[in-house]
């Protein structure tokens, strides 16, 4: 079973500094078969919105067993719980704070464990940096073969986000928001393709995305389809419509980003 | 053959969203014996030539065998070809757009395929991140051992890039171009050292480099060689003529980047 | 022994260029078994104490006998010897300007060597790019399992950061400087606890930190027990005290960052 020795790492930590660097040592430490991956550690500072569109994108593309590890965990060190989620074929060791959602409600079979089992942390624990003294433990123990269930007892009452999901305001019109601006400057909405398959039939019907006062008509199919500079809907890689110009910014055409409200109406 | 598991990978996703997380996880996949190795993520958005001369500063240090996954793709969805490249003893995986011109240039046995085994593909292949669903599961499949003539046939149209090289104006006169800044802010020239020889010679003839308005007449060895801000040339450790400044950025006080015009006058 | 293929790599070099990649494959040429971790590429520019701090803060977690390759160094092809250093029970690799204060200080067992044996650098050796062509070869060479003694002889002379420790003006009154400020802006002082135990013991002592004309005088155990805005001192999971905000930069709120004088008083 080699794919059980697969970690990956999802931070906010940026790369300037000793953070990710102590959480590889920690786990090599304990496993030094550890094959470690990093997703990303330039998660938007202090936002779990970000963090959990990220793993949500990438944890699939992974071989069953892989552990994901995802430190976004603004509230380190207060009264937000440490887990563990089984979920599908995949575990998840972080924070009680939301980052796993997309998770949650992706995955059929879902399990989230409070980590209590203090002797596997990396001792003593300091108050600001769980991703090393308790998370990356946990993690690296999981490859060992540890069973989840020492690490402590189920529970069902951990924190998800709110407004992941769009809402109705009627039959033909949606409120949702920007998940998030990608490096390139495209808008990720949360209408997803499950939820709104007509984006994906061969004629697409009449729509309206507002966003900023703005609006938009035209769904096309790649980027290169787009005139330069014209800002347009495509059906994203990641299953979610997004806002995108060709070769330049949408984020900045429409001054627009994280959070930011859109209305969509449709026949 | 462990080299035969080595994967590096080059794009220009930046490390702030799944872009390069969703890959590795398709290629571990696929192969959890993979040694994925980033070069470099942060390819300036969109640049071929960047890409191109990111590549093939870092390939000839891998190991043979070693498959190269690079990913600069503005034109992902319309209607460049995925290639395939076996040049001296390295596979290359990526869009025919001009990417792989240095190697082109530089191997002397170069084989070029398009890729057109589409059940290699992860299905369904998007339109927008062949980086996940095209060019990774190919590049995996090749260092689990599948013969890259099962992946498509020899072209020999494929795209290479214009003003690679220097033009020669008279015997004593060249235009050339900065390929890049790098991090410390050197410009990298296209004035390469097995083309000019003369500035490796024991006494370097008197020249003169003229960019943006302003002329450089002195060579030295190392950057800590030159008064504090001076502006001046020495050959760079990729074998190109660098402009540089010591402890400072050479593109700041040229006001200079990739794709400026260079004139070098010589005896 | 699976951890001797473990090498760490710490440099300036950024992330943009082909320069890691080239070390990366420099390294797997001479070990492909060698399992590469970075801890950051984005130290400061130059910046010998950035360096110094980043990887004294991420060594102590990993493993015996890593071999840690660190590359920050802005005299690269001057007088500055490369070094070799065996410190408790892990090794490193670099350029003998202080980058390894921190260390010296912290192990007992040290040895220095000076390194020599060019028949192991990679030829020829550039004259700007030493982290490419003698220390990523040396650090491969070691985990092959070369014996340190073949590179060169021990010395005793090597460079030593100044102002690494706090200077204590009276009794009750010391001169630290701020040893850097992290991605979250927080500003890691040189105010350690090893040598300040007052700060962890249960009633903290009343004092003060001076700190660009403000003064501080709270020290909270995490950011959240903050007021959303206030700036205060934590104890930091680095070991050393940290001047933080909740929620915000304490480096922008005070316009504070590496190198900035701070006066400590207290009982």
């Amino acid at each position: 079973m080699p794919a059980r020795n697969i970690i990956t790492i999802t931070t906010d930590f940026g790369v300037r500094d000793h953070f990710v660097g102590a959480m590889k040592g920690v786990i090599l430490t304990i496993n030094p078969e550890a094959n470690l991956l990093d997703i990303s550690h330039d998660v938007a500072s202090y936002s779990v919105v970000d963090g959990a569109f990220t793993i949500a994108q990438a944890y699939p593309y992974f071989p069953p067993e892989t552990v994901h590890l995802v430190v976004v965990d603004p509230g380190v060190g207060g009264e937000r719980r440490p887990i563990l989620v089984q979920a599908g074929r995949h575990c998840f060791v972080g924070p009680d704070n939301g980052v796993f959602s997309f998770i949650y409600e992706r995955e059929e079979r879902v399990t989230v464990r409070h980590i209590t089992a203090a002797h596997y942390f990396l001792q003593p624990v300091s108050r600001t940096f769980h991703g090393r003294d308790v998370f990356s433990p946990i993690a690296a123990w999981l490859t060992k073969g540890i069973d989840p269930s020492n690490f402590g007892e189920p529970i069902t009452d951990y924190a998800r986000l709110a407004r992941l999901n769009p809402t109705m305001e009627s039959e033909h019109r949606a409120h949702g928001i920007v998940l998030k601006a990608d490096k390139f400057g495209n808008l990720i909405t949360n209408f997803s393709i499950a939820h709104f398959p007509q984006f994906v039939q061969p004629e697409t019907p009449a729509f309206q995305l507002e966003i900023k006062g703005q609006q938009l008509t035209r769904l096309r199919k790649t980027y290169a389809e787009g005139a330069p500079g014209e800002t347009f809907a495509i059906v994203g890689s990641s299953g979610y419509l997004e806002i995108v110009s060709n070769g330049a910014a949408a984020s900045q055409a429409l001054k627009a980003g994280s959070g930011d409200e859109i209305v969509l109406t449709f026949r």
